[in-house]
């Protein structure tokens, strides 16, 4: 487990950089001394770009040009973002030797804000799957159990993280694949509302619900990393609850915020763990239990993303279709052939889904629910993508895609000695709320 | 052919009921007599309800009540579109003995012009095909060749006016469902620009392209129907060319209008008559010819449909699949398999054509066309909904509901002794150029 960046806040290695401790450039060495090659977890290492960049963060921090708390961090970037002069292999044969010319615009965010790239993440192949082990690269392997999946698809950025290589990584999220591999992996996970951060320079897998994220060892961590990414002026400020909130006037902690439990009730996926939904609820012991329709929610989110999908892919599949792994190539067969009516449909229930889950959080601060019904399983486990396990996957984290929400992985402890993770969703523009939230529960796990 | 009300206009008409050398009631009794149920182009003939509003006609006018140019006037409704009290039949067994609570939107706007409706017309079943002669009331039979289709679906609508029975009629157009059978029978039909008339009260076929529309004997009586619906306030006022217009000073003719003409290149349909072509390209000698990709567009089209129309199809093919008349269901189940993908692809192309032919439209002031490249085929000749014959029948209409412009069919003469049809498009907003287009050529073919 023990990389150098293990345990290690963004706010210690700030101050180390800015105490003179460590440098940029000794932060890059430790992340590639870190990189462990049996998990998996990179799929191109750029020590000469990076160590340019560390240069750089190390020589502007002693100029007095400091970008804020990610100057001179060692990042990781997922195989589906663009970095300029690196391979975007996207996890597939169809991309081999494809070299980015541009960088993706959350690339040239991190950029500005000091960070140091260190390298590109195994993806599972095209982002389009929940396990992580679907890829030409091979599997990523889960580092509290080498025989476990790390979960997808944002799989090689979670174990980097979770491996203690780098501090933070970026993932790309379409139905939990920021989240589903944080919470596998034990770490913290952030995709933020629709749009905050834009996809340009992303290969698309369902423009609908593609979303760019973060992932780091803490919810504070990836508050840090998302303030720092969208800037003061961007879309992270809380909007305006719909109740009034009273504030601390006398230095007390914030008001008890509304957390609703929203039920897991993933009916058809066959092996819930009871264990994990238990462990999650005991963190809100007194939050009611809200229903929402998650398995017709999941229905919506197949149904866009079938015809959003295969619309990416469709000559790709006509050309080559033996150049995708088995088990992609037969999900992108399935989805192109998902009827144009349903998407309409589709289209409908997300409004009337939406109308819903809006009427739930104008009654609460946030939604709680576990990030996956179930821990890690065993690579190669679920078999196919249409096995009888697949659902567990994304049931809980996909509706907030579909709805654009903002939503958050934290790591809740473990179950039968592997990591499991609690969802915290709410309302666009009240992120900090899910941050203040994750903090508190933080207290409350460690107390 | 000679009903009562062929070769009447409707200013004549009103003028007899004005100079009280006629009345609503007098007019109503001729449009019964003149009913030919061989044509079959009514399907619900309701002469007690007409008496009532003719009655009332009568009597508004005398104590000088004016409702305008449909004031008493006989006016047959498509049975796709509810008039309270009335069975809706929708030309299929699904809606045996259904009858309509409300009037539809368009009728109430029917009703408040003072027009007299005198019954309900054979639609092609659901409105969903071209042909008029898939219906559960049978086949509506063309007036100029009884052993000829009317061309759909529109169909009994276009017969009535065709047949002298009524001097207008209310239809509906989702890919040229009112343009196409007045082509065939030798009238006039127009479908304004999309949403200009609400279709509250209409069955869908496909709500993306749904247009009511009207038809009659002339252009003329088009534009006062259509003025008299949707009323001075209405979306009928032309918008400002993009280019400055001279208006006459001296009270000559209004400047020659731009016109191109768009070549009817369809060339999936094995079946082109040259001589229909030759006979409206006669029409406007001095046009330079422009290229559209109607064929590409006629794909988009038919994609949003298929999606649209199964959308609201689902449950009845599921439930009673025997019910529609075989080519209607074998339309269905072929629209219910048309991917997502191609739906979403559709949409995009869509713009990329709507771009392109707003482009055409700041050259022009219309664009001129056959309404179909074929005259009416014999009943049954066309063979089931994707035989060799079928892009024929909305490969030169279709375009303009998926770009939502208004277009205007007149006739142009005749070929080979059946009717053919010149096609007219423009600009949202300046169907007056249609129509005053549409005068100078009567001009000029009288002359």
């Amino acid at each position: 487990m023990g990389g150098f960046f293990t345990g290690r806040t963004l706010a210690e290695i700030g101050r180390g950089l800015r105490s003179g401790e460590e440098s940029a450039t000794g932060l890059l060495a430790r992340a590639l001394e870190s990189v462990d090659p049996d998990l998996n977890a990179f799929v191109t290492l750029d020590p000469e770009g990076a160590e340019a960049a560390a240069r750089r963060a190390d020589e502007e921090l002693a100029s007095g040009v400091d970008r804020g708390p990610l100057h001179g961090v060692p990042v990781a970037v997922k195989d589906i973002i663009d970095v300029a002069g690196l391979p975007t292999g996207m996890g597939s044969a169809h991309f081999h030797g494809h070299v980015a010319e541009t960088d993706a615009i959350c690339v040239t965010m991190l950029r500005h804000a000091g960070a140091v790239i260190v390298g590109k993440t195994g993806t599972h192949e095209f982002a389009y799957g929940g396990s992580g082990d679907v890829s030409v690269n091979g599997p990523v392997r889960n580092p509290h159990d080498r025989e476990r999946m790390s979960g997808g698809s944002s799989s090689g950025s979670a174990v980097a993280v979770a491996a203690g290589m780098v501090p933070l990584a970026l993932g790309t999220d379409t139905g939990g694949s920021v989240r589903i591999p944080a919470a596998f992996c034990g770490i913290a996970g952030f995709k933020p509302q629709y749009g905050a951060i834009p996809t340009g320079g992303v290969f698309p897998l369902s423009v609908s619900f593609d979303h760019v994220g973060v992932l780091a060892g803490s919810a504070d961590d990836c508050r840090i990393a998302y303030r720092a990414l969208t800037g003061p002026s961007g879309p992270s400020e809380p909007s305006p609850s719909p109740s009034p909130v009273p504030s601390p006037v006398d230095g007390s902690a914030p008001r008890e915020r509304r957390v609703a439990w929203i039920e897991p009730t993933v009916i058809e996926a066959p092996v819930i763990d009871p264990d994990v939904e238990r462990a999650v609820r005991a963190l809100f012991p007194d939050a009611p239990s809200e229903r929402i329709d998650l398995l017709e929610i999941r229905r919506v989110f197949r149904a866009i993303q079938d015809a959003e999908a295969y619309d990416v892919h469709a000559e790709r599949v006509a050309r080559a279709p033996g150049r995708y792994q088995p088990p992609t190539l037969e999900r992108l067969e399935h989805a192109g052939r998902t009827p144009g009516w349903r998407y309409l449909r589709a289209v409908r229930e997300r409004e009337r889904f939406a109308r819903e889950v809006a009427g739930l959080l104008d009654r609460y601060d946030y939604l709680a629910l576990p990030t996956l019904p179930i821990t890690a399983p065993k690579i190669g486990e679920i078999e196919g993508p249409f096995g009888p396990h697949v659902p567990a996957l994304v049931s809980l984290t996909c509706p907030w895609n579909v709805l654009g929400l903002p939503a958050l992985s934290i790591p809740a402890g473990t179950v039968h000695g592997l990591p499991v993770g609690a969802q915290l969703v709410t309302r666009p523009g009240a992120e900090s709320l899910l941050f203040e939230a994750a903090e508190r529960l933080r207290g409350d796990m460690a107390g």
